[in-house]
């Protein structure tokens, strides 16, 4: 596909992002490739359909491995077709960084909703590109938006920075805590306690749920940075294998929109998300620039070959790539 | 502490250094602060002890949580004591994004080390930057090797593309596997296996610890980055907690690096360390110069009150950005 100058767009282009607007599965699925790949074609689409973007509600589901999020993303997406409302889904595994390849089992999985053309499922992995993953998640939420599902949901399957860069880009995040993992995976918890607007104590019929309530209340009491503006996150109880609690957890996120749109920190969070992703795309931006206009791959071979430190020597490429930027 | 112009050092940075050289504890940690907070300070003080780094043996160790990497690396440091070497420890731990706290449990569980001045213990965490966290352990490890260390282990705790970042700074990558912690978990060992150059099968007297070295077998069947090379990841079992095969994994470390050595790929893998370090510190540099000569904050709030689009938006400071350098 061909991109023409700024401001405008291929023929191509245009075509896709009509058949876009209608949920075509095939077109919806080029464009997230397309956001993948990245570059100028990725810029191109995102700037055309921008002006569509801001109305779906979109909601990260993050916590440990084990925790059941697989099985509540799919209750949650039966909940919302059931209310007349379409979803959109995006499965990101950050932990595949070089294989490149999709969870399988969570295509196999969602097999009951495959066929639902209110229903769009894809599964996004890294692809060895640093802040490359909660950039493109985040571009693909807004190609589902500008699409027209109601909802999109971000479901991420680890527990590090990447699930916390990428959940950063939603509006509303669920924290998926279950009893009985142990000590080390309840620690790991306590480092996304500060970013859940909403509690999902899963497994909740399980022994030990009322401990686990108990510590992510004790955890909350210490503070939450929601909390001086008038949301704690509510802890909601559910056992998705069997659906129980999923209305109560849907409510749940509604009534967090509405304290986002009264609060004016719905504001607050878009623009914080409009800045991150500003700051992802400056960064790689620089990158293609130091290859481009520093000789990049040369001066690394030659910064190893001298033993320049790598402070020095990223001094110097951005002093080259300015020089660069002014002779142009 | 003032930092004086490129290629020069303030007599503070000058006596730090010295004291670092002498393995001087306090020298190290005030060292390892400075380059968690980064900036110019962390670039002076890189650039002087960088000539003399290169010596120390830097091991990774990564592994999904209840790995038992803590224990592992305990049992490794008095190995390597016992052997009458020195060692530094980092443990990395990129869940705490938000609290930036060191990780207790560490520091008291290596409280039979913590007397001995050939051993130093330092936790790291994220402090909310993104690739941060692998550029100050990288950095960290640097001090170490320039303090005379002989190992800089590196642990980390999650199973992200954070630890993927953090690992490929070392030299010799570790993973860790255990019997019996679900598919889920095994899942996730999938991600990191391209990444290692040993095997450890932790509680290996534990039922399953055979079906997991199959399934190690297997993956590793179906080609690994190294083999063509010559090098086939080693599976290494061991029982942490008694102490059993320890010297068995440290002779398999031995044998990488001697392969490392022999077959070039020593020379290979620390270009694309350099590579790496240098792309961090680029991405962060650029975000600097946007703030200070582009005024950042200030267009994030216009492109967002006139819904720019965020690759519209990078575009306009970047182009700001190197206007400003060409006026420099």
């Amino acid at each position: 596909m061909s991109v023409s100058a700024a401001g405008g767009a291929s023929d191509d282009l245009v075509d896709l992002v009509d058949r876009l607007r209608t949920r075509n599965p095939r077109a919806v699925g080029r464009a997230i490739s397309m956001v993948e790949r990245g570059g100028a074609e990725a810029a191109a689409l995102l700037s055309r359909i921008y002006p569509s973007t801001g109305r779906a509600r979109v909601v990260g589901i993050t916590g440990p491995p084990g925790a059941g999020k697989s099985t509540l993303v799919d209750r949650l997406a039966r909940e919302i077709r059931e209310r007349g409302e379409t979803v959109g889904i995006l499965c990101v595994d950050p932990t595949s960084p070089f294989t490149g390849g999709a969870l399988l089992g969570d295509r196999i999985r969602m097999q009951g909703l495959a066929t639902d053309s209110g229903v769009f499922i894809r599964s996004m992995a890294t692809r060895g590109t640093m802040g490359g993953l909660a950039r493109a998640t985040r571009d693909a939420a807004d190609l589902l938006d500008a699409a027209g599902f109601d909802w999109v949901l971000v479901e991420t399957v680890g527990v590090g920075q990447d699930e916390v860069d990428v959940v950063s880009t939603v509006d509303t995040v669920l924290v998926v805590a279950v009893p009985g993992l142990g000590d080390d995976i309840q620690a790991i918890k306590a480092g996304i306690l500060e970013i859940a607007d909403v509690f999902v104590l899963n497994k909740a019929d399980r022994d030990g749920a009322d401990r686990v309530a108990r510590d992510l209340e004790m955890m909350m009491s210490l503070g939450h940075p929601t909390r001086g503006l008038g949301w704690l996150p509510p802890i909601v109880r559910t056992v998705a294998s069997r659906g129980e609690g999923i209305a109560d957890l849907l409510a749940a996120i509604e009534r967090h929109r509405l304290f986002l749109a009264e609060s004016g920190e719905l504001d607050v969070r878009r623009r914080a998300q409009l800045r991150l992703r500003v700051e992802t795309i400056l960064k790689h931006r620089v990158l293609d620039e130091a290859e481009k206009h520093a000789h990049m791959e040369r001066e690394i071979a030659r910064g190893y070959a001298e033993r320049i430190d790598p402070y020095a020597l990223s001094e110097e490429l951005f002093e080259d790539l300015l020089k660069a930027g002014a002779r142009r």
